[in-house]
């Protein structure tokens, strides 16, 4: 009468920290990892045969266990390696690896950055996220928690208008918004070599760019021109897909107080917020 | 070169309640709403053409507006009024809205339960997702934040063991989870006169019986259990998908200060976690 | 040239769960612990000598090995302990345990409550703070996280108006909070004995009732008249402290939309919010 | 039979954000300003009657007032002018205004940094604390949410050891803390002239600096050490005080799979965590 869908498990938030200390200038490395498996578990749901049953306790041992081998380099490298020891196991048809890096940065010292002492640096987390299969694997890479501010060069007008509509047009106003930003490689970034750094930088410096530079009639068209500037500035990209909340920021009716307010005072909001999802892809 | 490709767009985190004072016994409903729409909104992105544009702050507007003519009944009802009048927008293929509500109990007095004096109860939220297009709707409902455990009748055994795995085998554990589930209701749904407060409460008892009463040799065979058992109460439903952390409760090893620990003490853990997603459907 | 000033250490966020097994029916106890100690610390913050420190970890393991011993029971009887056994060092003056209760409820099933299945119910916490010394020991207890609503019975009339006030008067608004009542119990509690959940229930009982009941014209007046109340109802009590934000829900404006609001609809915030903190102790 | 004690009500979360659009750099501050009271409010908690009471809407209304006049500026110029409005009321004592500032950097571009475009820099928050009497103001700063890792130089060694310590000693640890520092402002720093954000800059570099250079044998140690360097760079400071949590790292035992750790892999725990609490302040 029922039969199992779509299923998957793993373990969620590992928390790894890894140093390296082959040189006096340590190097500092924080991981939180999702593993997900997919494959032939129906028994394991439908009959209580954990024959083929990983413990997600495994994982996260696996991966703890892969970290010495691999304490430094991109998450993405990090993450195939996983993610192909997993998809090798017989039962398994893709495994999935989430990566979530948290950067930090070197304190300053009078005598240049400190070789072991790091404050964590909160401005964005780079995420990555890798699937193996027996016959292949994929690069995912992009952006969390990039809170960012535009005072001018957006406007929103011309939207239209029903009953319900009393948002009064504007050709100047704040945008910001909080940037969740994921693209796909192409099937290149998973051979080795592949430079990920190389790329996310890429990526990354052109969002803000072009971010910084734009004017924007919208958030959609925002969305629009910096994805399309990053699939112009790094080739190996095949879509970016972005979901931009836009925390709204109103200006403050000084009046009542006998006073102006020439876009100076804002009152800075996050609920409600509109949310923009869109992807933009090469065309063919 | 580029093109658009998936895309929708909301408000999200529209913070509504709502009283009916028709008599004294007065009633409150709390609802989170996000309101998303998808159609033809590829001007809107490519050529900074607001024209199709539907404001989210007008989504919002409409959100209070309908409430007006719908302070009580179910959430589910509500969402399909409002899903409704966003698709049928010209340049509208589907619109989603998507409620949490948050459920108060009045205050229990000598005299009986309070007219007009709540407590919000943290048990869990209530989920309604509705999509509706311009030829039909259909009804999602579910639960979230429902944390329970079972303190006996869990046990996890004949798992895979490879060179990583280093959990024990154990036929007693205790289990505790915080419950996401998501069930799809057949057409029907969408059509006048369903009960869904009904629907809900069958889904809804039938889940926590099932998990207080089976045993559970995984969580894997839980999610089978509990969302066969939900198919069989409630003909209305499709599908159920759950997607369970496996939040772990660590024996502690008391050895140390000579004291046995016959699974009295636990170090309760959130990070990191199992977590199990799958869907039951109906065969054929 | 410098100087330690107060000072205290210890750990906080211990989750500890319990389960007593002696029948069938489980009895489960969930507590965050938090450690504290004061005391001659001097030489460890000065002089780096770390003889005095008794390690964070220590206190962990303590909690958890005396947990063996106190598996059920009112929280403030396993601080008492605790805490007397901390003040016992040489070094210490002042232990403080804080206990935070997630309170369980159990399944109901056709047969009766399960025995050992349970929900977390988040109505509320359940918070006790003890303070031994050498010579004695003093515990408060009280409630946070709960979130409470009166739709009427509540007005804000006849306040201060000045340059920048807006605020129209109101003879009938919702009035919703987030309690947050502590309070202490004379020297009496600390004696064997004691019934900390009676009086905990009598406090917890007759703060709902009065709130549900009374008439609020300000949050401040809502306080004095549920702190008299306790107190009355509770000759242990000493004082209670309050501490209430006042969460605005501000009535939707339909007139846009040519629809009237009599007290129907409303947005619910939580940014910003007013906070009311206020003492009330018996005279003399 | 019952008196009022201390008592103290406000506005919290007031999200202000100013811009200055005199040049086309433009400058941007966004603060979270909460407002408390304390004075003559005993009638209002009594007796019902408002006559005292200034709305918490009227604070709010009069933060984003006076920002019309000091959109820009140290936070702390801006809290001296609210606070001395406030205190100037016949009935307040004194008034107390909160104010964390979330720091924004502008976008790098192949022009040099953006005039109009932030990323939010999560590094820190800084706060500052500003109380206003009728006779007089007084000023703290701190530093909230500065997550910091040093990844040797710390050590744990010769702490007390009773039954219940298991804690191996360490010579080399990771530690990590989330800095929470207040310090106090002598009298001077409410004087006009007084430069906050020198005092800051001088207060915060310091902090930094020693954290990365000191060796330390515990949290307490170091606290005393960062704190007096604090003290000796900025002679307007009187006491610093901090709040810093021990986040633990522990070293994963790779044993069972093969494999050495030589302070390689770390778990990054936050739960339970240390929490050492410390003032430091000038002699006599």
């Amino acid at each position: 009468m029922f039969e199992l869908g779509a299923n998957r498990y793993g373990k969620s938030r590992i928390r790894l920290v890894t140093v390296d200390r082959a040189t006096d200038q340590h190097v500092l490395r924080d991981l939180t990892v999702d593993v997900s498996l997919e494959g032939d578990f129906t028994a394991a749901h439908v009959d209580g045969d954990n024959a083929n049953v990983v413990a997600t306790d495994t994982m996260k041992n696996t991966v703890y266990a892969f970290a010495r081998d691999h304490p430094t380099g991109p998450a993405e490298a990090f993450g195939l390696a996983v993610a192909r020891h997993f998809a090798a196991y017989r039962q398994v048809d893709r495994a999935v690896v989430t990566l979530r890096e948290h950067a930090w940065t070197r304190i300053p010292l009078a005598t240049g950055p400190a070789p072991d002492a790091f404050t964590r640096s909160g401005e964005l987390t780079r995420v990555a996220m890798v699937a193996a299969t027996k016959s292949g694997a994929s690069v995912e890479a992009g952006i969390e928690d990039l809170t960012v501010m535009k005072t001018t060069k957006s406007a929103f007008t011309g939207f239209e208008r029903d009953r319900y509509t009393t948002l009064a047009e504007t050709d100047d106003r704040i945008m910001a918004t909080k940037v969740t930003a994921l693209w796909g490689y192409g099937d290149t970034a998973a051979e080795p070599g592949f430079d990920f750094d190389a790329a996310f930088e890429r990526a990354r410096g052109t969002l803000l760019t072009v971010l910084a530079e734009h004017f924007s009639p919208s958030v959609q068209t925002s969305i629009w021109v910096m994805a399309t500037a990053m699939l112009e500035a790094e080739p190996a990209i095949d879509w970016v897909r972005m979901v931009l909340p836009n925390l709204h920021h109103w200006t403050v009716n000084l009046e009542p107080f006998g006073l102006d307010n020439p876009g100076m005072v804002y009152v800075s909001t996050t609920e409600p917020h509109g949310l923009i999802d869109a992807t933009v892809r090469r065309s063919g």
